[in-house]
């Protein structure tokens, strides 16, 4: 293991430039300069070390990204070696090997007839090219009315203004506007939220109607696209009822609105497959986009996957049909240099197969969690993880305290070595493809024990 | 210099691998998967090798960005010891040394009192958002009425719809949809355009009227944000009449709009200094947004520097403010160690002063091919340079060719040696800062000797 470097003195100007300088997403401006931020300082595996020294399981790896763990040399080399030969090439005018290479091998790895991708900045610009492209579509089309999208509540797609306005969680609102004309959501989808004498099939058929209301209340010929993770991680790990994702599709594909599939999260391994749409789910999308695990967030990339059956619509002998969107940064060499790598070692250490091998173990620690009195449900897929605190307004505790059960749990398994993220009254996590199953035990003993330390102060 | 590495073998699947995959930025899908892209294979200097071993004067600096020029060892030292320190951490809920030191910089180097910055994943993102940063702060004055944007022809600010949305040039509206409600775009400033009977300064007097009429039209009320680019550089490097930068930004202070300058191209010495707004046009705005030569282009970053003037008024006490804009990648380790490394070299190595050294001689050659019978105007600053073909119906060569010089005069410049980037009657270039005065005296000879070329088709 790596041992831990502190430079105090270093650390102390470090903490103070942030406080100074820096705004952080999602900053709390009412605290503004007040607090000192959490700084880390290396990684190794799938621990993280703090500013004092401190060794943490990355219970988020990173924020739903740091798939191969820390501390890789071949990733150093290989993104070392690409900023040698050549660090930028502008992607309007230019191609480069690993740009060309990668885009080959994300349309194998994609699913159905999913061939061609744009590469863009992460995930909010893969999102906000996916609604471009079905605008673009459309207005090639000679259907301009056409661009309505139905996105759902709890989902989470990015923060450019277009993808945030499609987003679906009411605390990403605060303060900002939105293209409100263009978006119409559905309502929660989590199937724990279903009244007590629904069963999950029934929530399901209650759940595709809402969307098939919707578009006969808009009007097909309005709407555009839908959009939709998956699993509604950001959300809280949200699955949606079995036989969801296969329904919902052909109710677009029998309207022909686009059924975008947010993979932000999903792919490059977390459900146990590089994709989770079709290998999971058993849909084809017309898009996937995808970001986060490409690179395993060693550095940033997204991409925009899109279906021959979109393209072929798109495309055509007409005069100067140009496509003008996309980045300065879209196919950046370097960062499609370390897309390969990251697919590289997915492969060789055979990753994939190994989330599928201990995803059970996973699962049956997560679920047996629901034994706590102060959690309502323990849910979760693949490797990815949700514990929800209980809300209830007829317990002692206040609603406002019960609401607060995210961050002392944090707190709580900060103490001890672990850091989860804490989403109101719930924690989420979704470590490392890497873990063993002896992390994960090592993972679920501290939780355990902070349940144990929070418990009393919330039953 | 570096040998040119060919693979001739694997280079045909790359070519294949990327007319097959790879939709690039503004793709003309009139064409698609029928033309070869070119190939860029490695990078030493000023210089770039391609597909068939071609040595070439990088004109466009990648896209205005490859301040430093290629193949700089201690850029690939310093990216890679930060991947095996740590290539990630949530920007959320952690900083990180590279993060708060590179904010610190930024805030020293930026004018006056803009000290606050949100990174960002490249110059779309950062103008999105500079936007939206506008939003939140007249949401939070209770005045949800003062959102409207005036931007300009010709002005180029990005890809997500936001920022396309602000992006004034024709060619990159088709077949796309914009945030239209918010934007007023503002007549052309370019001098070279003026009637003949006006001087510079009568024509700064009616572009300035031009914006003050808007806002009296519009009311002031209505209006939060102007933004501009100190020269419109994908417009065709458009320097506006002296004295307009000024005049606009107390025009914008008296209504209390914000100003936003668009330093992604003119910011990290494209001028001679870190930023353009103050030191060469003598502004201080409330936000400035940065991007490509913050890295020189080596991995992707952007930020948007907000003024402490604005910061105040959108933080304070009341109950749960929070920002809710950012990336996954805002503030990445590595990319951030990139910047402090670009900096320190733009330092050590004089850079700044370097570009104010060659720039009399670049400019002297550029305008020199006024002489062309073909050239209409040759304009530029600092290492900025634009040749703009005569457009006159009045010729004997018709407009649709003469429309064509600048694919033309950069094909004959390819053959000899040197990337310029065409834009319909115009070439634009901006070398890497380190260029040589030998060397651009080898890049004007090029120029020049290709105009002999293309000049008896247009003339």
């Amino acid at each position: 293991m790596k041992p831990h470097r502190t430079h105090n003195q270093d650390l102390s100007d470090v903490l103070t430039a942030d406080r100074t300088h820096h705004l952080h997403p999602w900053h709390d401006l009412s605290a503004w300069r007040e607090a000192d931020p959490h700084c880390f300082t290396s990684g190794e595996g799938i621990y993280v070390y703090d500013q004092d020294g401190q060794k943490l399981i990355d219970g988020p790896a990173g924020m739903w990204a740091v798939q191969i763990g820390y501390g890789r040399r071949e990733m150093a080399d290989a993104i070392a070696s690409q900023v040698m030969e050549l660090p930028y090439a502008s992607p309007w005018t230019s191609t480069t090997a690993p740009a060309a290479q990668l885009s080959e091998r994300i349309a194998e790895l994609a699913p159905g007839d999913l061939n061609t991708v744009m590469f863009t900045t992460g995930g909010s610009t893969a999102v906000d090219t996916a609604l471009r492209t079905m605008q673009f579509l459309n207005n090639r089309l000679g259907r301009p009315g056409k661009k309505i999208i139905i996105a759902r509540e709890k989902g989470y797609h990015g923060s450019t203004y277009l993808a945030a306005s499609v987003t679906g969680k009411e605390r990403d609102k605060s303060c900002f506007d939105f293209e409100d004309r263009l978006v119409r959501f559905l309502p929660d989808i989590n199937p724990y939220i279903r009244p007590d004498v629904m069963t999950e099939a029934e929530w399901c058929d209650a759940k595709v109607a809402d969307l098939e209301n919707m578009i006969a209340e808009i009007g097909p010929d309005r709407i555009g696209a839908f959009i939709a993770e998956p699993i509604l991680c950001s959300g809280g790990v949200i699955i949606p009822p079995k036989g969801y994702h296969q329904r919902t599709l052909e109710v677009c594909r029998a309207h022909d609105i686009l059924y975008i599939s947010d993979e932000v999260v999903t792919g490059f391994g977390r459900l146990g497959h590089w994709f989770a749409s079709q290998e999971v789910f058993g849909i084809e999308p017309d898009i996937i986009t995808c970001a986060k695990g490409i690179t395993s967030g060693y550095l940033p990339l997204g991409a925009c996957i899109i279906s021959d059956r979109v393209m072929d619509r798109m495309t055509g002998a007409d005069h100067d049909v140009l496509f003008p969107n996309g980045y300065t940064y879209s196919a950046h060499p370097v960062c499609c240099a370390a897309a390969l790598k990251n697919i590289e070692i997915i492969e060789r250490e055979g990753l994939l197969g190994h989330v599928q091998t201990v995803a059970p173990h996973f699962q049956a620690r997560l679920k047996a969690l629901e034994a706590s009195p102060v959690i309502g449900d323990a849910r979760g897929m693949g490797l990815l993880g949700c514990l929800e605190g209980l809300l209830d307004a007829g317990r002692d505790t206040p609603l406002e305290v019960q609401r607060t059960l995210g961050a002392r749990l944090d707190a709580a398994c900060e103490a001890r070595g672990l850091i989860v993220r804490p989403l109101i009254n719930m924690c989420v996590f979704s470590p490392p493809l890497t873990i063993s199953p002896d992390e994960i035990d090592a993972m679920f003993d501290i939780i355990e024990d902070a349940l144990t330390e929070v418990e009393p102060d919330f039953a």
